[in-house]
């Protein structure tokens, strides 16, 4: 298990929560919509951004694709304390190709929630990630 | 012009940039894209709240759409500076309907990527903000 930091998958201050699992990108990536599904989550966007990038940039980018989550029931409460608690949601989970393996990381809520400063919203938070660590503990 | 803070549309300590519109909702909605399109970001993904907040939990919440935006050449020197940025992409720019008239805020995108504890951000988020202002001002 690694903490999301500087340059991306070791130790360090994290703002997420991920592994590096030893599933092709796209069995990867399958897993984790599976897994967040088990857990309550419907994935409300999903960004390819190794084809956004190529489109828009003509660039070659690995495989990279972030999945937006989302627990109705919790982002309901969330938005009932904090109207424009929307420009921090969904939570997104990312899942990417490194050599040959794949990293699969989300969001810690809690720190992204901190930047909001709203008490009410940190038991939420700390919800949202008991089910994001299952959902990657499970992968 | 108002801050996002606690409880939404007022001054305080900010995670959004945001204007109170006379605009009715669908008209706002399409300005912001307009307005975004101008400044360079693509959207890449639109979440009707309303719509899925009916369909999840069958409660009746005010239109809310919330807008994925990003500026492809930032978004893409900012992945090769912090691969996992990802968990942090696209910026939110929401757009919702308040007492018949509409709110547009944007994310705060040096508040958001303080949480990475990565210096070479800093530069890249203060030119989203300032895009994303403009983008906000122009309406």
């Amino acid at each position: 298990m690694v903490k999301a930091g500087v340059k991306g998958m070791m130790e360090g201050s994290g703002y997420g929560y991920g592994k590096t699992t030893d599933y092709p990108f796209e069995k990867a990536l399958e897993r984790t919509r599976e897994a967040l599904k088990a857990e309550g989550f419907g994935v409300l966007s999903e960004i390819d951004m190794k084809e956004k990038l190529k489109e828009k940039l003509g660039v070659d980018f690995r495989n990279y694709v972030i999945l937006g989550a989302c627990n109705p029931p919790l982002a309901y409460q969330a938005l009932e304390f904090e109207l424009e608690l929307g420009l921090l949601l969904p939570c997104n989970v990312i899942v990417y190709e490194a050599e040959g393996r794949s990293v699969v990381s989300a969001i810690d809520a809690a720190k992204m929630m901190s930047v909001v400063g709203n008490a009410g919203l940190e038991a939420l938070a700390g919800e949202v990630n008991e089910k994001l660590h299952r959902v990657i503990d499970s992968l």
